[in-house]
């Protein structure tokens, strides 16, 4: 089993094909129903938790590598990807037991390994429904699972770190840009629009503030409809003006409320 | 003359000392008096305009290296560098001519000079009172200028590219976080801050507004005394609360407002 593990490895890995010392690392969030998770996979024979990662090919541009290591290492396409934040201190690697790794997955025991030298990492974050998602492991991965936001592990390098400041950053995020275009039907209410910004934010928001905040993007189109089937007064239905929602994407709301 | 910059490079330049294929660019912004100026470098013996830029050594954290560079490039000290983005882009060299360059700089015709492969670049900027600094050229370059950012000339590199994405995530974070610490006096009126504001974004501000919105964000005292001296009547002086200014730097007011 293990020998096969090792064949495996270095039939794939051949760092000569990637731009050196600089990696990928991809923070996938996942919603659904108020819960807030990240997508953390487990390396082959251990208990070993990080985030789905990835090299840039010498021709490739970065951002088309980040897409293709998200679908090589968990099978998930066509996430909106985004680049949060570059991680590049000396000691990126300091839980990390390079010796041990490499005889786990089966290197031979040159400790000059391309892949275990210093890298300056890029970050990329992403917000998925991840009831609509299947990860499906890679050939370095024993397990791809869904952690709660709040319950992630000690992860392999700075992930841990990785993972905190993505949630803040998407956190802010909330406070310039409109989300929500892919998590939620295309027809939606408001309160299940507050639902989605309250798992984000891990806090309740004031209904009335929240509306008025909402309304005042001008992104949001509200429908002659109102949603059926619930025991109270039936709340109208809301669906996002996709045109201007992408220009706000664009723009960053910069000046919103300026 | 071109061969005693030949050797001088050749003397300080040392490609094993720097983690390779990692570059740094910094854009720093200059505000003085309702101009907003961006610092660029002119290469040695010719017209090419770009971003002071450097590498990362061995044992360096990334932050450190920008500092180190910015010192080394410019002169500059004790600025506050922001990480903004980092450019992967595989042409990212198309406004280049490698040959040109290397032959103008003095080094010898080896195509494969580390300093001329593909670099993943991360892009950190700043923003000073550029009256009170004075940048000082290094051995690589023969002039460094403030430059308006309306009227850049086209840079080096994707160098322009840098200005304009820094300027936009500038402006953006006028949004969600307090600027102005360092580029006001101690003390200060709403107008002056407010004209911060507008040479930042570039478009005048409705007053009423403005004032509401910094007043909202809890960093700033009314002092007792008001500005003297101007024909109208005196306004009132402000000044920053350091210590929410740095609360509210650290924690991108991400929720305010919800």
């Amino acid at each position: 089993m293990k020998s096969s593990t090792s064949q495996e490895i270095q039939l794939k890995w051949n760092a000569d094909a990637f731009v050196p010392r600089v990696s990928i690392d991809l923070v996938i969030f996942g919603f659904h129903d108020g819960q807030l998770k990240v997508l953390l996979l487990r390396w082959k024979n251990g208990e070993d938790w990080m985030l789905p990662s990835g090299f840039i090919l010498h021709e490739e541009d970065m951002e088309n590598a980040a897409h293709r290591s998200l679908q090589q290492r968990t099978g998930l396409q066509s996430v909106f990807l985004q680049q949060f934040h570059t991680f590049g201190e000396a000691d990126r690697f300091k839980h990390f037991s390079k010796q041990e790794t490499m005889r786990r997955l089966g290197f031979p025991g040159d400790t000059d390994e391309p892949l275990f030298r210093r890298h300056v990492s890029v970050g990329y974050y992403a917000l998925v429904e991840f009831a609509e998602v299947v990860p499906t492991p890679d050939e370095l991965t024993d397990e791809c699972r869904w952690w709660d936001v709040e319950e992630v592990p000690p992860l392999l390098f700075d992930h841990n770190d990785m993972i905190r400041l993505a949630l803040k950053v998407l956190r802010r995020q909330l406070s310039y840009q409109p989300i929500g275009y892919n998590l939620l039907p295309e027809k939606f209410t408001m309160p299940e629009l507050q639902r989605l910004y309250e798992t984000i934010l891990g806090q309740p928001l004031d209904r009335r503030n929240f509306q008025k905040q909402m309304l005042g993007y001008g992104i949001l189109e509200r429908l002659e409809e109102r949603k059926t089937g619930g025991a109270h007064k039936a709340p109208y239905l809301y669906r996002f003006d996709k045109e201007k929602y992408e220009q706000a994407l664009d723009d960053g709301m910069s000046t919103h409320g300026l």
